[in-house]
């Protein structure tokens, strides 16, 4: 077993462990992503007369078993290996014999390594989207739950306005929408396909780049060789900045809900199998997930901003850096998409105590309504505001149902406007499982193909 | 003159020059933009009867002086009156008596800076997209005038393959019109006009959301009134995320610029009168505006995350904290403006000589073509690769202009698909500009309506 | 007027006023520190045989004068003149005709601006140090008057244990306390004379380094001369890493006051003229400084990051790249400082209302206290901890301060250690007050030598 | 096995992974520490009377069996058990009954990790100064033994003024002492014994906290309760803060080296087995080992980013997020140690091509000694430097070594001061090892009383 660079000399033992680093553990999230390129790469190198077809074929039968064996979880990449180029490279050449040395013809690592993880982003913005989208739908459906449920509104943090529950989560809702929106952007950046790149200036073969990108249902191919490599950590960076978006926003939610849960507020209580305990105080049930949740925004930024610090030193072209935005990439990925499963099981759960909301109302949040009443009749603004100022201990209570359901503009508590939120979600999903479908579809017929007794002349 | 929430007491001099802060001097920027989103909001108010349509008229006559007087230079808002709200809100006073005092109804200042802001956000959007698209015809042009030239190809900065001139600067506009769809996502977020949350919780009056909206030229309302208060510094986010993408472009390129204007390289030069000098050494010519573009990239970034840290931990609703994401806001906008202007200019100017080019070109950047001519020929790739290493010394030299025009496969050197990066450039220009109509579109009529002489009816 | 490296061309207008960005500005906070800086360095160059005695005597004198002209606030830097170094020179020449032109000799601006920010570091860490220990000073007595007012402890949000206002506020004065002797740590690395560097790379006249460093009051000189424009930045970051550890503190505090604050809890409360209102609800009265301590820790640690990111990518030696790190630094220490003395005073005058504090207490409160009562008489802890676990319904009330004052191990609630903080508190002002001594000291020696009438042979 | 906290509900799955999170991974580095922390605890519960000397004796000896079974990698942390306390206090219950649950008296886990924490710390701070001792050493000697090879010296990437290898290597032996200083201080910080803060505020048992922290080498008990919780985060923070100072240092230096290894300057080169290859291109030795320094020092500052952004929000007490902060504090501590240590080996085995040195000096970089020479003879310095300046095509080559040799002012290239940083390295390895004696001489008491047949009274 030998790197793929051997010629001759050993890498010092100290510099092999910093150089590899954590790539033999990242690398297993990429095993599948690396056998399915390279089948597109091989059934390329077919057309144009590289391989014939039949290696081609015998090439992807054999890939299409290390997609199964990671399927099992069987397939390992040795640290000596480095990588899962070189491991997947090692396995073919050990199966295949010369075959297996072809398979490298007109790429380089770099480009497989872009390649791979052009594929798995493509993957996960499907768990991002269904995330989201699966959230999106618990916050509307609480929010119609709760609509006529009134607590106060706050405004740096003291007492301001009348709000309702069915406006503060609406409130979520919409702002995961709008992350969706920029999301949907930064997936059309993502769906292109960087193979044929090479080192990062291209090769002198005819290479195929279109039929690789139609093998693996690219919306297109990315086109300047030398922009595929500087794109490296520059959409890995885009995508974690809808990251971030989305984990600020649950951080928000989670922040007000660990608020409104204290026994001062009680507006809200988790059921005690989301509520970790203390090892010392007998009586604490704690809100841990949401906890977590805000503090797990952090990281989410702290990934995007080492991904976009690890590429703005670089000049144009490959360089080992990137190598170190792999793990930011998929540890910012995986925390997102935990916190939205996580959020959207507490949302399901999340019990609203009424009685608590209503108690918590007191007449100092209706004075606002009282100036504007006066507005209404023809007091100049500003002077009612002064005058209500003045007699605020005369402020009478109001019904806080009444007072909500009132208020009917355009996204206040009495018109939330939810069948516009559930329109944005049905749009937004039907966009995903579009893109699902070509994904999916195409890598199905690559697989397809290298089954055993499949026509070797398909696709 | 007072204070808009002034009732009988006054703030701590430390304490007010702490919470004024800077806003004084970054508000000027926002003069403009509270005038006219005001002038929305008192037609607004006088179709649903809260003023009579001649004191919509008189306030809007007063309003557009406003915007006059800021043309000019002449609007100031001392720091006794805290900001831009206070400071309109008073000169009506003072110029319309107590019809001054109505027009805040219905309306909080929270509200108004976010529309402020949205306005003001929008109108830098057209900036950062014209210097964008500037920068990138700029590219294009030095692309297609230096798609001969070869230069070394580099990954870790050592020699690699062949590139050329023109597939390095393809690769900067592609990255640009990455950047510019990520901004048109971003627009579509930015263009929801906020007015009518009031202070996040919405209000007891019929106001009508879309008729702001509409007089605006917004593309829609944004719905939640919590919502358009969450969004606070989130939708600011967003856009510094694409600005920061265009930093980290724009620093890559000066990253290279100033390694091949080294005098070992002198691939490229600048004209002196871009170079600043040394106030010691007699000899400099400084490659400044690069390096201050790389500096500068910091700079972005550094805003994006004042941002998203300043808004992370805050609970739902309006909270101070937002204050104090205008400044970097604003840094960020104007920062990533000045430094697509100013490369614009660098690479309008940028002089390429063509002789050191060549002379760069050593043997080894040959190797890999060498092995991929094996490769055709049928010799496994990754014995072809040892043998080729194996026999470094004997490598040939290769006319480096054939070599580059040789690689027509899509994306290479030989076919650097200027034609396509047009066409995405002249569809990007085409909805900005669409954009643009809509919006200053809007902007034209309310002032229009509001100019001595016009009809108070209209709009 | 001319730019010191005037020879024969112009800089582009655009190009010029994007590399001269803030300087004006924010030079202006570097006038004295230039003078003084160019006194020393014209007794040195009269020390060495460069300068006649009387020459460097008139020099003194006129730059004594910008000093003077400084205080006053009339000493300018147009935009064309680029930086304070340039507008100094000028001056000089212009007064002084030829004598002004040889000042340079022997240093750079680069060599210079580093001296200028070294000085104007070490007059900020006594401003940052008489701001950590007003506040640690307001915190110990605080915590001294309230040691027996007992609040309810928190962990995650939900009551925890018995806590007391003092054990709160000591809390806050340790980890100032802390903080300083990170500080302590930073200024003996700010505390060293860079002069001499000249462009990074020393000159080759026999300059007298050490001479320079005791006229200016350093501790010695940073030997090196690459490694003084290499510690640009970096010690810029040092200095800021110690003001976000500050800033942290407060927000944390922030925080806990504006919880506190809240009309559920009512612990707290400030003087209605620390609270600005708000401009449509007449009721309000909102925590401003706080909230804006906890956004303007987002700042500072932006402003870190700023500069560690502008330094990261650069090679050794002098890069335009430095120029920038002087807005974040000077934002940096400007808002800590601010934020110390506002907290200062807002802790002077914060009001804790004990009635509310004792009506906060709940049985489950001491909970834990019963568990150790259990531990103590032998009961396993884990068996007693799940004893009390299943009966925490029959829990009973305790007298809160007989709880809190009954806790005397070290550091508890009856322990506090108060004057532990204070013996701290008296040695790290002692070790502030030796420096500011020796700095001041040397700088008045130099000003007064230059006084009219002054002995032209001292120093 | 059962959680601490069991009281007859279980988590949710997803919730429980969600919470657990890495921590089973991560505390596998905290078992040694928890393990003799509570020897510690143990010894003091004894002393106060809640264990029987007997029992503490036996407690002891089967924590000591923990720590051997780490040593061999046999101790395991099963998810369930969430947690390395957990897992001991498991294992404790499981070997020694009834007696293992009285351990947790007057303590809790948030307690024991930051104490374990701390003892983490404490044992990678050695780490930290081993390394950077070590790599001071090999600068000062490369320093030493290239003092008289001349290099171009630069500033903005241009070509500036004679410099010398020496110098260069002797910049980076001054920045990292710096760093040590700092170093030094925030050992001083993290050298406090936290146990005894319990959920933050302390227990009603009369622990002696003293005891602990002498029993465990500490300096010193960090006094108030509430300040230890608030500490965590903080503290780890200022510990990472001095490793992004090493970092950026390090990214210099690989910043430069990468660059002088380039093949158009050649002034240094790596041996073959420090530089990977390309698994496409047979002619590559790249620089990985620095261009992975260059974005580790990324990676470092993201990990103190993370953390301070983390531990901001939280209001004052124990909250969960804290959990978050190992994962960055261990990153973040690793890949400064592990940056180090390659960074030495790599500079032991740096070649020094002196020819190519030479031959890339040009006239102009004498230009400014020659204006000096001017200004020695009594030509105003802007003169002298306007004349060379309009005569830079007649300036002459001078001897490059002569030169470097001739400037021996304090820090300049014939005077690199290099036994001034030897010494600063002989003290700060003193204090150092000072620190080493007394922490591991306490630790080493501790296990020697808890082996087989030692005296049960001792100590």
């Amino acid at each position: 077993m030998s790197k793929l660079w051997a010629k001759g000399y050993d890498l010092d033992k100290a510099v092999e462990e910093f150089t590899v680093g954590e790539d033999p553990i990242l690398d297993i999230e990429l095993v599948r992503w690396d056998a399915v390129g390279s089948m597109a790469h091989a059934r390329m190198l077919a057309a144009i007369g590289i391989l014939t077809p039949q290696e081609a074929t015998t090439l992807c039968r054999e890939l299409a078993r290390i997609v199964d064996l990671d399927n099992r979880g069987e397939f390992a990449i040795p640290i000596e290996l480095e990588d899962v180029h070189t491991a997947v490279e090692n396995h073919l050449v050990h199966e295949l014999g010369e075959l297996g040395k072809k398979l490298h013809t007109a790429r380089s690592r770099n480009d497989q390594v872009i390649l791979d993880l052009r594929l798995y982003m493509r993957d996960r913005v499907l768990a991002v989207g269904d995330g989201i989208g699966g959230m999106v739908r618990e916050l509307i459906d609480f929010a119609d739950t709760h609509r006529d449920v009134p607590i106060p509104g706050r405004t740096h943090f003291q007492l301001a306005m009348p709000s309702s529950v069915g406006l503060w989560a609406g409130a979520f809702a919409e702002a995961l929408l709008d992350d969706w929106e920029l999301l949907d952007a930064v997936v059309q950046i993502v769906d292109q396909c960087p193979l044929g790149s090479a080192a990062s200036y291209g090769v002198n073969l005819d290479i195929d780049r279109e039929m690789v990108a139609e093998l693996l249902g690219f919306r297109c191919v990315q086109n300047n060789v030398l922009y595929v490599n500087n794109s490296r950590g520059k959409i890995e960076a885009m995508l974690l900045s809808v990251c971030a978006q989305v984990a600020n926003d649950l951080s928000k939610l989670a922040t007000d809900v660990i608020l409104w849960s204290m026994p001062e507020f009680r507006y809200f209580s988790l059921p005690p199998e989301f509520c970790p305990g203390s090892s010392l105080m007998p009586q604490k049930r704690n809100p841990g997930p949401f906890e977590l949740t805000r503090a797990k925004a952090a990281t989410v930024q702290a990934c995007l901003f080492e991904i976009l610090e690890i590429v703005r030193p670089l000049i144009s072209g490959y360089n080992r850096d990137f190598q170190l935005t792999k793990g930011p990439l998929m540890r910012g990925l995986r925390t997102t998409v935990a916190c939205l499963e996580v959020n959207r099981l507490c949302m399901e759960r999340l019990q609203v105590n009424r009685d608590a909301c209503l108690e918590a109302f007191r007449p100092e949040l209706f004075a606002t309504d009282r100036v504007l009443d006066m507005a209404r009749k023809g007091v100049p603004f500003r002077d009612a505001y002064r005058q209500v100022a003045g007699a605020l201990d005369q402020m009478e209570m109001e019904d806080p149902v009444a007072n909500i359901r009132r208020k009917t503009h355009t996204g206040a508590t009495g018109n939330l406007g939810l069948d516009l939120a559930r329109a944005r979600l049905a749009e937004a999903r039907k966009t995903l499982e579009t893109r699902r479908k070509r994904w999916q579809g195409a890598l199905t017929l690559l697989l397809d193909a290298a089954a055993p007794g499949a026509d070797p002349a398909i696709p």
